[in-house]
């Protein structure tokens, strides 16, 4: 059985999602950020980066947001959460969710941990303060030119859908006016109708 | 034919490198980040996001090293580049992949391009001053817990060591003291003797 390491809030939300979508049978391991959990000597064990998501398989762990969502939807075949035998397809699928991880939870997090790159307060407060600014440019451009409708991809739903859901859910504690961004709200309304996600949200 | 949109130094060279490797028949285009080509209107028609790599295929654009990187190998299964029939495998590949491009990647360009995040001089200079530190951290981890060796992966050449390789370049200009990185100096020398890696760097 497949062992999810997880908290709630976090980016780990949309691979929870994308477990709940797939049927997969998995134990839930909640990780409390409250008490610095993820940088506990057992923790780094089973992910030495002290971050979540973390996947445990029988096989071994794998990480990253991504890397998981495509796991789950090569190992649940059925559940059709990808096109696994399109290469440009799932490219497609892969250059979404990865802009999702290294520029808009980024853009994000330079709001709640400036600190993994500056130590001077000015700076802290001054990254914090773009926040607004970074993330509204990510999300004029995911709702000019990425999200299709109804799904990220069109038609059919992936597993970029939970993941742009994931993030999009922080806008307005990131500051973002959400008005702006009609089809984003859309999806994130519809989403939050799915089952899937009223059951990995349920806790 | 594929097109590739590729600057010089960039992460770039790491999906380049992948193209020989697979023995791909592609077109190289060069975008001079000298000239802001990389923000000019008909190069974000191509990549509305402003940066490279993107691969032009006959049915659309790829962006995202680890989106091409998949692709490349996935589109080019001679090429072994992959374990293309093994969830669990390929997953740890992305994995991988996903680290470099979300948090390596990342720490590095606060060095480099500290204006997406933040405005104030201080915060700028506050940012690159702490490059070799975050930069340092990532290159532990890879060194003691992720670079299995000879390859990343262990005895197979995987798409990870193209994007290892070009990442560990930019470590004596990000400030990095690299003696202390012996397993990734060896691959970086290991790298550099492969035919495709000399054709990749030629121009």
């Amino acid at each position: 059985m497949l062992k999810f390491y997880y908290t709630a809030n976090s980016c780990a939300v949309a691979s929870r999602i994308a477990l709940e979508e797939a049927g997969a049978d998995y134990e839930l391991v909640n990780i409390d950020f409250s008490i610095n959990q993820q940088r506990s000597p057992d923790y780094l064990k089973i992910n030495p980066k002290g971050r979540v998501p973390a996947l445990a398989t029988e096989r071994g762990i794998i990480t990253e947001n991504p890397a998981i969502l495509a796991f789950i939807a090569q190992s649940h075949p059925a559940a059709k959460l990808a096109p696994l035998d399109d290469p440009f397809a799932f490219g497609q699928i892969q250059a979404f969710n990865n802009y999702l991880a290294s520029t808009v939870h980024v853009a994000h997090a330079h709001g709640r941990r400036a600190t993994r790159w500056a130590d001077d307060a000015v700076a802290i407060d001054d990254m914090k303060r773009k926040v607004p600014e970074t993330m509204s440019a990510c999300f004029e451009l995911i709702e000019q030119q990425m999200l299709a409708g109804p799904w990220v991809m069109g038609s059919t739903y992936t597993i970029c859908d939970p993941y742009l859901f994931t993030i999009a859910s922080w806008l307005e504690s990131d500051g973002v006016d959400v008005a702006r961004f009609p089809k984003v709200l859309d999806h994130r309304n519809r989403m939050a109708e799915r089952p899937a996600v009223k059951r990995a949200l349920a806790d």
